[in-house]
């Protein structure tokens, strides 16, 4: 079945009421959530959630509007880089879903936004129709504040929406994208210039990992730093490489890692690969785990 | 739904056509065989299916039936302790079924092993009517062998059928039991007497860790020993500690650990505690896999 995974990211971190009045808009739309998480450091916001295409659609549409009507990005500060009270709006092929599709409703859904929440859009990956656009970070530059400096034209202007920003809620990057891991590893230190030199080290666009990209970022209610990773290629690049490369680079500095976190969900294959590594279990299959097994029997995991 | 899981144990794990027969037999009777597995010098085969109790009870018969037509156990040496041809037989309750089902089918399945294939059947573990035969090991302490030496009377009086073994088939084990992990950690050393050592560290019966049991065996045409492993409290003892101890203990014999093999399935739980660990995702929760989710929507895994 045509399946399509939606994984919107707010700029809302904090304030609780605003987090379930997304995840509540979202979940009311016969979608299913699979994980929500927010940071406060980060203030940000990341839903993980499932459903047919005409649900996807409507359900990330309403994330959109509650969080246009509440979050005001004049008065937003976090680590994270955003353009956006709703940010950024992967769509990702699942079931039998094909990354056409997620395009196809990419662009659905961004002449959407612009039309009911007058929000400039810019599609990327994908979904991009200019090359450079390909690169979310190249749409995210400067943030919300360089794009509300002046109109958007030439090569700011967006591919849906009017040329100027929404005044509290910015613009928004919508596209499809194949999966990846977005995976947070904790350090053992307050040396943001550590974890930089870190996320420098490990990410493909400093020689690093394929695939990898990476920030070094604080976070002051935790008193420590973090370098904050995308596996965009998770069969190529497994996140034990990527989680030992950290620790290594890290040893460099005299710095351990304290933890990581998983920022929504990743596949039952990530998860494997890591026990194939760890326990040296090389001939380990996917038939071997009950649980897909047990599935045809049984009801779908509970929503929180 | 009420599913029983079903894993028994053949002894034949050199001739493809039995092998093959014994599958075919079980898949044959409405379930769903989810792995199997054999070795050549266990001499042994381990098939893993799941289904509705009656379906269990008519696959597991099935597969007995195969195996005592097939398998002269007269004729049988192998690395593993064995008492039948059909070995051991154990029902794992899965969805909603209790361990009560679970035993009432291990009473119903060894009273039509002994009736229709006059096999002598000992009920062991959760099913055992006598508290010493809780514990496999004691069951089949000696082995064929032993049994086949005189009548089954007094200790040795089977709980159904016949007080002489089958000629050619032996006896059974059939019991209800709670999951367990089978996992062998193979070493880079052909010292059965280090394989055995590092199985007394580990295992609980010699002061290791609780309900795991080990033994050290010769895999002659690998050239090297193993540490055959049952992890029998997963949720207490989870998978990444027994193999860590594994290779504590080894590395005090000057050997290392060359990889590592998962007998049957595992639940999708203990491959999370595996990455929870390794990766320091402390906080990983079970329904950030995406997998269980998709299952709603698509089909169940094929069958091999």
């Amino acid at each position: 079945m045509e399946i399509i995974e939606c994984i919107p990211n707010f700029s809302e971190g904090r304030d609780s009421e605003t987090i379930r009045a997304i995840v509540e808009a979202i979940a009311a739309s016969g979608v299913v959530v699979a994980d929500h998480s927010s940071d406060p450091d980060h203030h940000r916001m990341v839903v993980t959630f499932l459903g047919t295409p005409d649900d996807v659609l409507q359900a990330a549409l309403a994330g959109a509007r509650e969080a246009v009507r509440r979050i005001d990005l004049t008065r937003h500060a976090g680590q994270h880089p955003r353009i956006g009270a709703v940010d950024v709006i992967p769509l990702v092929p699942q079931g039998s879903s094909s990354i056409d599709l997620c395009t196809r409703i990419s662009r659905e859904l961004g002449s959407r936004l612009a039309e009911e929440l007058g929000l400039p859009v810019y599609l990327y990956e994908e979904s991009a129709a200019r090359p450079e656009r390909q690169n979310l970070a190249m749409v995210r530059a400067g943030g919300f504040e360089a794009l509300r400096s002046g109109r958007l034209i030439h090569e700011r202007a967006p591919d849906f929406g009017p040329d100027r920003v929404h005044p509290t809620a910015g613009a928004v990057a919508v596209g499809a994208r194949y999966p990846l891991i977005a995976f947070n590893v904790l350090l053992r230190s307050d040396d943001l210039e550590v974890a930089r030199r870190i996320a420098c080290s490990i990410r493909e666009r400093d020689g690093g990992l394929l695939g990898v990209k990476a920030l070094g970022l604080r976070l002051e209610s935790r008193g420590c730093v973090q370098v904050a990773i995308n596996v965009t290629r998770p069969d190529e690049v497994p996140l034990y490489r990527v989680f030992e490369l950290v620790k290594i680079e890290a040893a460099r500095h005299g710095v351990t890692v304290s933890g990581s976190e998983l920022i929504g969900a990743f596949r039952m294959a990530d998860a494997l690969e890591v026990a194939r590594h760890y326990l040296g279990l090389h001939d380990l299959a996917p038939t071997q785990v009950l649980d897909p097994w047990l599935a045809q029997w049984t009801e779908p995991p509970r929503q929180e």
